[in-house]
């Protein structure tokens, strides 16, 4: 197989770490990097001598020497550049989160669908090694059925102007919790504040329910003392603390719970429930960076016809997740369905 | 002044917590128990003697030796036990929650007023020294405007039978809310999930507003695998985060922030916010058991014919926004107004 | 068989402790306390009505209803008390340390085995579940070879009048360490500083050395600001961090070590290190009050005429290391042999 | 002035952090590097394609373009290197430790003094933002006289071939120590063991005495399950812990201590102990790069002709000490004179 020819736009903040690891990757390469900002250009032209630099991203676009286009730019446009490149008949990785809203996930799913392209989003958190093994404990059964999803994402943060805290931070937590538990949310509420006489939230708290007994709750924030990356999963079999700040052990899995003695479905108000306390176990997690593993994913899914991990349907959940809470926002924290 | 003689009605495990400390409080003596256990009553005989003991709550009530009664015990019964003390002359420490309804808590106060009795409540974490602390941080205005009041209480707790995790854990948490953010709550929304077939709900998250900025979040779990006991305070000019499962430094005060360097109103969405890091200090915390201090204030109170810090009017507060938060859940989550 | 009829000498401090257990084990009763003073004697006289109460412990040493006796005094009494008793027939238990010295170890040890009589030390911490479950996992062979035990006790603590901080807080993890090293310590090296005037050492650091390639140390300190209760276990396949003031992941086991890849005698220097990271884990312990199951082993090895667990040879070897260290301290450090 | 033109030996592990802060520092410029191996030098010409490159240090040290040379290389060949050097007229900063032995420092010390040269040793954690706040707050007197300073240094360390776990992770403690508790050191014993046939110990204890009631005790080992690095210093005011594992409160000022009440020199046996508990605080750190601040500190005591705060006497205490602390584990302990 040819090594697959990358461009990318972008290349501010998150844009330089793309690069490094789409350089590392296996069958591909980077050939092209666009960016309006000249500064940016040439701190690319220093580091890459051999990268082609463009000032508008059209006209990378538009390169047939080009045949994947990877996107890290402010969210507002992510979908015209997707469009334009799907168009091209490029491949797209798109930064997180995916689009603006739903309906523009949903044009940039039909056209690539259209064209048989892959369309992939970068929800780096399911490639980390922590995140994996959550994934697995859930899919092998080992927790049992997931209770609850509990996430805590906060400190003191640089205020965003072009969105609410909830749209910077939950979408890591947000796409988390949709590898964990399953496509099938039912609604959505969220109470937010600004503060200071800013536009934007910078304190949030989500809901998201799924129909049955199971409930998933997000705390962002932008405004706090101390940095804390803590979510709890529950299980019906263990139960999972996953603290990201940890330099060593971020998972640690505990054996215990809840026994239920009776299954008298009569007297089910005077149901025995027994506790249950066990070992606890911090298994070793594989240290690889995660956003090499999201490089390798795209090449291959392409490579390989198939739909990646973080497809753009998973991508399309996350963002109405989050539109659906900024109109819950707007209704004082009414649930609002999917 | 005489001795103010106490009778204690439930000797379960909060009761025999209570008559130790008021055995130590000055000006009070712990004359009588009431239980409707045998074992119970043996409990109390082994270890004080001279205590008069009763099966009959009613008959310790009628006694004319007896100057005030505490009561500790299920909430249901609260109402019906403090309405016959007052009405029998006696005044009233009440545990936490005050009652099963505001309605109820209301007619307790009338009969209080009317007879020009005392009628506290045992929220026993304002007297802990970590928590006055907190106060007097706020009250001396060193903390700022209050712009967020964050708390996390879970554990692996015991599933109660006749209240939700709700009722169970969260007045702790909104006892001290009330007394640092003030009386003006104006709504709250709730969501709640039982798990293993149980009718009440062992998870939930409750948000209160305040109708100005000020926000104020809870999290309590019966089905969590760690301990958290975790309150953060987001002030305009400085932030807490109260642990208080640390051993020694239950309270860091971080002179952390945000500072707007643009007041033009017109230039209000190009607001310049610029973050601030200072040092970090954990007072020293006064030591003394909460407990004893409620005995105190109840003593003292009586005596100086004054209302307790704790009083009727804040427990009421209390119950008012547990009561809106049962309708949200019911209601999926709308927010209640108070 | 007839329970065991138990008189304790002190009740102080610990005496208390011992006495609640001693009750609740089976097959004994405590029938006397000594104690020459008044208001210790009220204060057990207060809780324990049917208690006999000597002023006098020769008294009750006398006492022909008495077949077993508990030593809780300061340890410069324990040899005279001890004797005593032994030389009245009467199986002893006495608090840690053993002795003032080795001497008076042997000869306590001399009269017990003469009469026939039970001699033990309660080591507590040799009964609770972590140590317990740090033994097992040593002598299952789990752990590999012991290469080393690394022990830190310091808190600002208060100064002894009469011995020195190593003989207040070392006995502990003397006796943990001769459980898990076992009693073939070879030498000892210790320094430690007195500061403020005070006559006795207020930190120490201490070695004991094992011949072969084990090393022990222990760092003790009346003057840290903060309170430590650590111990390092480095084993050649696995190694072990109990940390005691944990809440209730006291031990974590880490799977975590150094391969060597070359056994070629003729290479040695040359031999390849490779490091080895696996899961940690902190297994469930049992939760049994460990003074509690120190009474249990006292009835119980008297009962069943068999040494002690925490017998008077270990008590022994805790108190040759201590004297050892004494006198390494007058030399400035020199090492002394045992 | 114009700028230092410095030539850098070693291009492996720590020099290209070295030639990175040279090339920010100011009045400073980066000319040359010399390395034996071709991959090393082509690892710097890639980065850097302007700095001429030297396969033998030799020539460079003899360039006459060259003012002052940075030596990053095996401690055994510092001493060859720094004097040819020193001799060929250049300025001198050496990596720690600053040689094999003090005989090597004093020969170097000599030909920098007679040719008035700056001969400096990169000890990079006294340029650390918490050791600079630690010493300032030693020199302003506010922690009172240093009783104490405690050092653990522990973690699953690369087992190095020439040089002991002492030689290899001490020198950086050491190097605070001595900014800490002054230079009068006077005597120094250890003990330490080497595990699985390796030569060179892996797990060493230290104790460095300074005639009065001073006390510096250092634990450091590559064979613990967890990484630890952690500092207390008692002083008779106040208390320090140093945590360099935190990622923001590095620092901890316990306002704790012991108060005498007696100062009756006859009643010396009876002094009143007393406790003092205050506040804790964490200091905010200046969180410059110390590395930067050490090439700054190079430049700036050439330019100034005065000595650099890690003086060639500083390195050479610290290899004193090491040296002593090897001769006492070759006696078994023995404390050895400085």
């Amino acid at each position: 197989m040819n090594k697959l020819r990358i461009g990318v736009i972008g290349a501010g903040y998150w844009g330089p770490n793309l690069i490094r690891n789409f350089l590392l990757a296996p069958n591909a390469s980077v050939d092209a990097v666009a960016d309006a900002q000249e500064s940016r250009r040439k701190f690319i032209a220093d580091r890459y001598p051999t990268i082609r630099l463009f000032a508008d991203a059209k006209e990378m676009i538009a390169d047939p020497q080009i045949d994947a286009v990877v996107i890290a730019t402010p969210v507002s446009t992510h979908h015209p550049l997707a469009k334009a490149a799907l168009t091209a008949g490029k491949h797209v990785l798109l930064e997180k989160p995916m689009c603006a809203s739903s309906a523009e996930c949903d044009d940039l799913i039909a056209v690539a669908k259209q064209r048989g392209l892959t369309l992939m989003v970068d929800h780096t958190f399911l490639y980390n090694g922590a995140v994996r093994k959550i994934r697995d404990l859930v899919q092998s059964g080992e927790i049992g059925d997931v209770l609850y999803f509990d996430s805590v994402r906060v400190n003191l943060g640089l205020f965003q102007h072009d969105v609410n805290v909830l749209w910077d931070l939950a979408p890591h937590d947000l796409s988390i919790m949709d590898a964990i538990m399953g496509p099938n949310a039912t609604s959505v509420s969220a109470v937010g504040q600004s503060h200071f006489n800013r536009p934007q939230a910078n304190i949030a708290y989500m809901t998201v329910s799924f129909g049955g007994s199971a409930l998933a709750h997000f705390h962002v924030n932008w405004l706090a003392p101390v940095k804390v990356r803590m979510t709890l999963i529950g299980g019906s079999k263990q139960m999972i603390v996953y603290d990201d700040t940890e330099p060593s052990e971020k998972i640690k899995i505990y054996d215990k719970g809840v026994t239920i003695t009776s299954n008298n479905v009569e007297e089910i108000h005077k149901t025995l429930v027994q506790y249950r306390t066990g070992d606890m176990r911090a298994p070793r997690l594989d240290g690889t960076e995660a956003l090499y593993l999201v490089a390798k994913e795209f090449v291959e899914s392409i490579r390989d016809k198939r739909q990646p991990l973080t497809d753009a349907a998973s991508g399309r959940r996350v963002v109405a997740i989050l539109e659906a809470a900024d109109q819950s926002m707007k209704l004082g924290g009414q649930p609002v369905k999917l």
